[in-house]
């Protein structure tokens, strides 16, 4: 593999020092090593030796600039576990040593409305783990890398408990699915959750809602996945969306459902199985738009909502709810230069559920 | 014009008595003299001598057979007040004389949860005014005719100081606007409301909202309605939903907004008025499937939710409420003789803001 070089030039070396990861210069997506910089360590910083990052489809979108958006060269990863090797003055929650995880978010403004209600994924300003322009110009770079530097509002503690590699996930994955669960009060034992396609996302919504006592069905294309969306996930029961005997008589009983579909997807079936007052919250992303007839939504009283990823305190709280209640994503764990063929695979949704990369063991300097 | 006779045969005289209204035969939508048969007052049940009743879109659409579901002769109206004429036995909330107000519904199966929890609106068995198949097997005929036997848990009390014929229209498109704003939090003072469309139901959702204290932006489509909705109905401000500039000045500014149009349009300049959180109601029953991007979903945590009028106790604290702030719709009262020109006018939006039809004075028996 032929190794890139950072195209930023000129940077005074005191200010910066050297990272290494996997970028993809092209929306041929390839990832290969790179060397490039990250900021000194600043009073507000922690410095994280990463272990381990999880693969988010996200990654493989903005590699391909499918959402036509990338800044070559991309790295990706925003579901990042590692140790602290640094700490400075002003830092409080951490000290060396100390597990830490990052999420999708490196920075917001902190002081506009969203900011102060502790929704800093809604701030206008935020700025994504990777492929963003950071507030001193430069471009973030993420966790398929051997380290980050990260103001400490956006790290959480990682609790001691939780698996580092199966954990990971749920730094993305896992708030996208907790935090509406949370918003709309689909976290009350008893209640009735459907969970749209199981992967990723869906795989650990399932392992949310079982933890706070509901009754989840999982609603997906196809037979493939019940056995283990009963049997190793714990999902209640098992619907087949094209079978519209079984969605008829599913009809009605759900309180919320977590769709987590990217595709473009007939969303009238899935509205008809939410009960008076549902709410379907869409945490996937389509990239076009879905046809919303407005009649069903009318004559139940129904909502559908979008959510993306959570805030800072959010996201702490749910990673100890998961260390609390044993809940980790599923993963296939691969060493760093299979990255490409998983990201081949991840394309054809072939994976159960995350594949997460073993950074510390297995990613070498270019 | 033609007297058409009430098609069900073999009702013993003793069982029913003798009502006249005007009623469409055919999806020409014409509204001819009708005589028919109403049940006798049943133990639970309270008669209404009819004064006015509004003509909401809904009659419209039905009796055109728009919404195919028109089960012909359709003798139309639910927005109902007249005088208690007879009580049955049971009877607790009225006595003879008393004003009473019927809306859209005229009977629920009374035991399942949306009936548990006042939502008699969303309960699968509920029973519309008009055009539905009632408990005993004959269709409902509504508020276009002289008298009404309604079960009393379906009639509000209709207060003094309220008057009858401006108030009528509270009955659907009052409590339409009404319930979502209550249900989803869109009632209290500083917060920022959007109306979108300048109808029936835009224009009493601008008189709630200043009632709560609100600010109130009406959007509309053009200019023409700008100076009534700001001096006669009190918004505070208008914008022009094909005009970009004002539109993107208004970005991310509103905490709901109540869609009352039923033409399809473009809701993605609406969900970015939207503050994050943010919440689009639609009440109007578009015919067609809406297209919606997920994407300005997802990036504010917005919802888009449907509501559809409301629930009896929720009616009769409209009502109360719209008595104490002095709130009633703007009307264009008519003599029955003038029905078929004011469906004519309103296919053409040509009403600020409702006809009311005064029946206690003009309607004759065939």
């Amino acid at each position: 593999m032929a190794t890139m070089q950072n195209g930023t030039k000129g940077e005074a070396e005191k200010d910066c020092r050297k990272a290494y990861g996997l970028a993809a210069k092209d929306a041929s997506g390839f990832l290969a090593p790179f060397t490039f910089s990250r900021r000194n360590n600043g009073d507000d910083d922690v410095t994280i030796k990463i272990l381990y990052c999880g693969i988010c489809h996200s990654d493989l979108h903005t590699i391909k600039n499918e959402w036509k958006n990338a800044i070559y060269p991309v790295v990706p990863g925003h579901e990042i576990v590692g140790l602290v090797t640094e700490t400075g003055r002003n830092v409080q929650k951490f000290k060396l040593g100390d597990r830490a995880g990052v999420g999708c978010l490196v920075n917001s403004c902190r002081s506009c409305d969203s900011c102060d209600r502790n929704l800093e994924n809604y701030c206008p300003k935020l700025i994504f783990t990777y492929n963003s322009v950071d507030t001193d110009g430069t471009i973030t770079y993420g966790g398929y890398s051997d380290s980050i530097v990260v103001n400490e509002h956006f790290v959480v503690k990682f609790p001691e408990n939780l698996p580092m590699d199966k954990g990971a996930p749920l730094l993305c994955a896992g708030i996208t699915v907790y935090s509406p669960m949370k918003n709309f009060g689909l976290d009350e034992p008893g209640k009735h959750l459907g969970v749209v396609g199981l992967g990723g996302l869906g795989h650990v919504a399932v392992k949310f809602g079982k933890a706070f006592g509901m009754k989840v069905t999982v609603i997906s294309t196809s037979l493939k996945k019940k056995d283990e969306a009963i049997s190793k996930l714990g999902a209640d029961a098992f619907l087949v969306s094209s079978d519209s005997a079984q969605m008829q008589a599913a009809m009605g009983s759900m309180d919320g459902i977590i769709n987590t579909v990217s595709a473009k997807h007939d969303v009238v079936p899935l509205i008809f199985l939410l009960k008076t007052h549902g709410k379907m919250i869409m945490v996937g992303g389509p990239e076009h738009p879905l046809e919303l007839p407005i009649f069903p939504l009318l004559m139940g009283g129904k909502i559908i909502a979008g959510s993306c990823i959570g805030g800072l305190k959010q996201t702490q709280e749910m990673i100890d709810f998961a260390a609390k209640n044993g809940i980790t994503a599923e993963i296939e764990l691969i060493k760093a230069d299979y990255v490409n063929e998983a990201m081949e695979r991840l394309a054809k949704a072939d994976v159960r559920y995350r594949f997460v990369i073993d950074v510390g063991n297995s990613l070498k300097s270019a």
